[in-house]
């Protein structure tokens, strides 16, 4: 009986996958998720695992468990390594998957812009494992500073180049500002704070590329009070490891440089033999089907639409309505009806610099200081999948605020 | 000014370790503690971690922030690979450290008991990573059984032996059997729980070992309760990944066994080029000094120490006792005044089955089911350290308890 039902298979467990699934319940037909990892993860927090605010377990979420009262969804755990579009077959690393309709929603990967100096060197920060080489990587700058009598070598160890000035770029260098400055001084008694560099590099003129003009001062004063050394128009050309080159010349000795300046379609939508743009993106139909394909939906990171002559940006709100978007159009193509076009509803957008301190873009206003902090606090606790996350996350943003603690300040790795 | 007062060096940040540089805080000593992780790991909640139930961070807790205002106390991340008793220095990765006064609370080590087969393919469990890695296991074989239609091969992905029936053995097995039982079985919908075993294997004729026989049949019927399968008397020869050989030439198929059977002495202990016993402890003075190196003690599972003619058990208590004691011998030694022998006062030894069960002697009483359970929970809550982890380990508890569920059902490593 339920194998008559049409078939809908969704590649990732994201944002955009886990909306599209949960469109589709109750409806006649079959779900299929596949992702390689088992849960789901909440990206906006990622930047806290990597500055040991919260542990990864708070904002990652079992794939199983978000669905285990949806009855038509099964989950298959497995990379997925291209698509037969002909045979209408998923192939993945552990057996094919046929399907009716398919949800592509891979996400985006990092983009090191094709510099290999900086993917070996650089560290990225897209997903938990990253994100915990990160916390271990700047504890263990503290360790070994601590004990490090060349004071050149000492400097190189304290200093710490965040590229990137978008939300992710700015959020980690406020954070990462606060850990040393509120925490880590207190664990560190040999290590004078002041001696402690935290820059932000961003290539274009502004942070915040996208937000209102008002605002990216706001956040750019703001870094600054946090003493974020915050460069525009600076851009990086090579890392060795040791030695950060700007194209101007100048030279930063650093021992660390996080990486969120770009990102790009998963590796996968290279494997489809369909046209991408620069960014690997997909390029589909307002329906958001594939036009060689048209049971094929590609939504979020991975897709490339654009709405009044511009490109959609690569967002959670984006993929997440892409997702919803997707799963009626199929609804409507197993009842012939005809397809609808997508329109993006832009509900704003936010990024927090620290205590007390974010700027929020929405409903036609500006936010800023204390209550877009507020704001963003309440939004990303609601995003949280689970109750528990929600109090424990909670618990621990309210205790360090008042005690200025971060819990996870461990070296898990060796 | 403070350069002159008597150098403590502690090696190790276990129970041990820690008891003895809190028993020098305010004191006329300079303390520096090394260990290769930066944090102190709660070990006897670790099965947990392995069982999905709590998240590393909950009983990891640095190093630095334990002594964040003990003013005489400093820390170094490093690995040490030796000591130099003519010299009275610590030989580290990162260079040396002079001594006075040196205490060794180096702990332990996995003992498989020199059987390769066992040592390459067995999971072990005694550190956080050990933990991580048995969670992403188990998880693992449930995802591939999920799709395995072989049945023999299903079968052995869902069986699951639980090696040594000391506390930690039967704990793992417990909370196993519940992961299964009570939480797997509604993620998993295509796989038969009834399949699915879980086998706790003792060499001895008895589980835990050391408690009285009452209470060691109370866990039996306990574990029986919780669908383990209690095998004594059954040694294991030889595990090839895929198939565990028995002495009695039975063999089970299954792609996971759980080796808690045996501890030895740090590897450490092994360089000192000192008296060894046959699991690797360094034999000592009743005053916890080594009797070549009179400021030197050893304590913890490192040490060997006879009392009325049985040598202490491995375990956190007598480590922690030790600290304390090693700690007031050497002021005692500073002030010339004469030291005192080591007395174990035993406060007793539980182990929890799982929900509603555990079994605890203490006081010259017996404690078993709900009673013994809940002064476990009480017991192990306060061991932990920081208002914050005990708050958010008891609301992980009562969400599993009420809601059948654990929250770190995630595979984190690819």
């Amino acid at each position: 009986m339920t194998q008559a039902l049409p078939h809908v298979v969704i590649v990732g467990a994201g944002f955009g996958g886990l909306r599209a699934a949960r469109a589709l319940a109750g409806k006649p037909v079959r779900v299929t998720m596949i992702d390689k990892r088992n849960y789901h993860l909440f990206q906006p927090l990622l930047y806290q695992v990597a500055t040991a605010g919260i542990s990864p377990h708070e904002i990652a979420y079992p794939v199983r468990a978000i669905f285990q009262r949806q009855k038509n969804f099964e989950f298959v755990m497995a990379r997925v390594n291209g698509v037969d579009f002909a045979r209408k077959t998923v192939l993945t690393e552990s057996g094919e998957i046929s399907y009716d309709y398919l949800i592509l929603a891979a996400g985006a990967s990092v983009n090191f812009f094709g510099n290999p100096s900086l993917e070996q060197n650089a560290l990225p920060l897209k997903d938990v494992s990253d994100a915990v080489t990160v916390r271990n990587h700047v504890l263990r700058m503290f360790e070994q500073a601590a004990h490090e009598s060349d004071l050149r070598k000492r400097q190189a160890l304290l200093t710490f180049v965040v590229v990137g000035g978008g939300p992710t770029g700015v959020e980690t260098a406020g954070a990462l500002s606060e850990l040393i400055r509120l925490v880590l001084r207190k664990d560190y008694r040999q290590i004078n704070v002041e001696n402690v560099r935290v820059i932000l590099m961003e290539a274009a003129p502004t942070l915040l590329n996208g937000f209102p003009p008002a605002l990216q001062a706001a956040a750019r004063r703001s870094l600054e009070q946090k003493k974020v050394d915050v460069r525009v128009e600076a851009k990086v050309n090579n890392y060795d490891g040791e030695k950060l080159t700007l194209e101007s010349g100048e030279v930063i000795p650093a021992r660390t440089v996080l990486w969120s300046a770009g990102v790009r379609a998963a590796s996968l939508m290279s494997k489809l033999g369909v046209e991408q743009d620069r960014m690997g993106r997909v390029r589909v139909l307002p329906t958001l089907q594939l036009p060689h394909a048209p049971d094929v939906y590609v939504i979020g990171d991975a897709a490339y639409l654009e709405e009044n002559g511009k490109p959609l940006p690569m967002v959670a709100q984006v993929a997440m309505q892409q997702g919803v978007h997707a799963a009626q159009n199929i609804l409507a193509a197993i009842q012939k009806k005809p397809l609808r076009p997508f329109r993006y509803a832009d509900l704003g957008s936010m990024a927090t610099i620290g205590r007390n301190a974010a700027v929020a873009a929405a409903f036609g206003m500006q936010f800023r200081g204390f209550l877009a902090w507020f704001v963003w606090l309440v939004v990303h606790l609601i995003g949280l999948i689970g109750f528990r996350n929600r109090l424990i996350v909670l618990i621990n943003w309210a205790w360090d605020y008042f005690f200025y603690d971060r819990a996870v300040r461990l070296i898990t790795r060796e």
